[in-house]
């Protein structure tokens, strides 16, 4: 980067809002995935009107950007992988700008953490459901940037369904403006419906209008215990087409039950197939008991050997140790852990399962698997020894091989990570050339210059 | 359109799928604006792989195509504003293809209509809830594109809430696929987001997979007489503030009271500012008392004068003739209806009714308005003499006017109906010059030779 452009920033925003020294460079360089990519400069906008100046001289002088809220991602979305400016949120445009009760809806920057929100929002007996793993950090513009899902995603649905509206900056500097404080307008493209999930590619989102929705006033945990994990499998979604949509409805698999115990020595099933642990919720207690009713049932007619509901606050707790714990506690199976959130239609989870069983075994590597089944997403780690470059190639063999066999069954290469530049390499996996044109005449329309983190997504 | 042109069609389809002759091209000419436009071919494709070659086709040759369900939308999306090819769904493209028990999932063609489905699912104990007025034959191709609403949208949300996964044809006669039978699907972007509601204008779509749930087992109904109709309008937003989400939630103004009463003679109370008619549902008579508690409360704290709940299907029938037959009953008020489905957020419904007695006012015109409060969704009825030039002048002035106040509430010039042709002057009131070129530029990412539906939406 020239040192006129470092100029412009500084002069537009104060040099306490521009960053271009070392140290900062490499704090920049970062996010979840490990990879490292310096920016030639990190800037924080102040309001909308910054991004659309930034954006407007960026693009005359065709300087990458990348846009970041806490670099929480698990593919890369917030890496400056081709330089440029890393245009950060986190430090000036966090507001929580209003929660309007009367339509039930709340307005935010993209830098406000999620946790914020939903801890804002439930102070005043509202909701917001989507909670990503990376909740208490990630903000609210990466959530809507990836579409993250979360625990919640079975019964609640993900970040789509609660964005109404954005206000963005397209890579010309131009605000826009996609989506209505409402639930219906059809009025002109859903612009909103595309920026969801586009990862920065497309535009900047400077504003997000969100759903919100009651707060049950209920909610219990269950658990059940399984000899085999297709039982299991078979459960979860026998469990939902009979009516009963848990909150959350999440698995263990033996491998990584066995891991939690490993570390934390709770007195786990260490020879179950898999564990389920649900939660159910609702305003009346015989709502509870009629929806924990029918998960014991179906639970029960597909081969639970042990079930328990939650009495109190710290037995739920309990039930949900092993899954809170599951992802720190697999690294006893190897120091590299690769990690897809591969995600398939509820009835393909048993067929799913197997073939990931007999990946593993072709390959001779672990692969513990957790997550959400509620949603058909399964958290899938190819363990490997980090420092062993042919184990390394051995477990992305076997990666490759599971993203298969999940497209096979009608799924997806990423049901909340995205895809940035991880999950790059395996796009022509699950889109045709058509298809992959397609997404490159959109990037286009939206930026011509390519500035606005290019190259993601296999573009 | 050529001679050699028609013999492509008649080669391809069989010329009993090929219609060039004048009765049809009249028949084709029409939809529910009652606007004509007639097209010089009416098509039938028997599958996909027919529209593939017909869109190859016609994007070599610069033929225009508008594509065509039962053609009952209301501002012109299946009309052949500029002749070409009408290229109909009904024929053969209207088959039930999957009821997906396990997953919940209905797979479908595009011209199938939206109550076979209903029905279909319901025999089987799902539930597919987007209701618009048009549902008994309207087609499912038709309300995604535009994106349909109806009654149930304030608790079930609208049709794109249901949109997993489209297959459709570009105009270049590639195929694509876009979402998924999940829940989560992050990879690649959003395109069936966008092809919902573009109103035929970027993509054939080929094959729907939407998302069902699980049928609510009982429902009851309300109606509450409010003296003003600003009362009734706080107690709407007021009683969903409250956590109570009705299935609809429905409204009559005077003036559509009076129509329907002088029309029916049903004892309506014709000195009420309004009605509200509701619908709760759930799976526990409990949920239903503690709903249907609420809304009483929340209707009587905001000025409700008499409240009734229906103790059976009958009564229930009665409660919702006078919302049933407001369309038809206000023509009372003049021979033309200039309707419009403007939508605010919730708590601006008495601004805005307020504003368009003004302008009612102001014209000295009838505007009898009913509809969705649900969802601030305002069936608007500016009521003229048709065969009088001068009163249809003064009518679109006083739409006019009432699209500007519904701007500048927040609101959208359309919550269900669409652009098409009838709205697209109204564009530039709800646009900025930026976001209209960035509709252009969306549409010749998907269509660069623009023959797919060109020219509506104002673009």
């Amino acid at each position: 980067m020239e040192n006129q452009d470092i100029e412009f920033f500084q002069n537009l925003l104060g040099s306490e809002n521009v960053y271009a020294d070392k140290a900062h460079r490499i704090a920049y360089a970062y996010d979840a995935t490990r990879t490292r990519y310096e920016p030639d400069l990190i800037v924080f906008p102040r309001d909308e009107k910054d991004i659309s100046k930034i954006l407007g001289y960026c693009n005359e002088k065709k300087i990458i950007i990348t846009p970041r809220g806490a670099g929480s991602g698990f593919t890369g979305g917030a890496l400056p992988a081709h330089g440029g400016i890393v245009l950060a949120f986190e430090k000036h445009m966090n507001k929580i700008l209003e929660i309007d009760m009367e339509n039930m809806v709340a307005v935010v920057q993209p830098g406000v953490v999620n946790m914020d929100l939903q801890k804002a929002v439930e102070a005043k007996g509202l909701f917001y459901p989507p909670d990503p793993a990376s909740e208490n950090y990630s903000t609210l513009g990466g959530n809507v940037s990836e579409n993250a899902g979360g625990m919640r995603a079975a019964k609640y649905g993900i970040t789509k369904d609660y964005v109404m509206a954005l206000r963005a900056v397209l890579p010309n500097g131009e605000v826009i403006r996609a989506g209505k404080r409402t639930i219906k307008d059809v009025a002109g493209y859903n612009v909103a419906g595309i920026l969801i999930a586009s990862e920065g590619t497309l535009a900047c989102i400077s504003e997000i209008t969100l759903k919100l929705i009651a707060k049950p006033k209920l909610s219990q945990s269950v658990m059940g215990v399984f000899a085999l994990v297709d039982d299991a499998m078979n459960a979860v979604y026998k469990t939902m087409a009979a009516g009963v949509t848990p909150v959350a409805m999440e698995f263990l698999d033996n491998l990584s039950i066995r891991a939690v115990e490993e570390k934390f020595h709770k007195g786990l099933p260490i020879d179950a197939g898999a564990i389920l642990i649900a939660d159910v919720d609702g305003n009346l207690q015989v709502e509870i008991e009629n929806q924990l009713k029918t998960l014991e049932e179906k639970f029960k007619e597909n081969g639970c050997i042990a079930f328990k509901i939650a009495k109190d606050a710290q037995e739920s707790a309990d039930l949900w140790f092993a899954r809170r714990n599951a992802s720190q506690s697999i690294t006893v199976y190897g120091s590299k852990k690769l990690n897809e959130d591969i995600t398939v239609p509820r009835n393909k989870l048993p067929a799913l399962l197997q073939a990931i069983k007999e990946i593993a075994q072709k390959y001779d590597v672990k692969v513990p698997c957790f997550g959400h089944t509620g949603d058909g997403n399964v958290h899938t780690n190819v363990m490997v020894d980090g420092s062993d470059p042919q184990q390394l190639e051995i477990g992305h063999q076997a990666i490759e091989e599971i993203f298969k066999i999940t497209v096979a069954l009608g799924g997806t290469l990423s049901g909340e990570h995205g895809i940035g530049l991880s999950k790059a390499p395996f796009m022509h996996l699950a889109f045709s050339d058509a298809e992959m044109e397609l997404f490159r005449s959109i990037k286009k329309a939206f930026d011509p210059n390519n500035i606005l983190n290019p190259f993601k997504m296999g573009l």
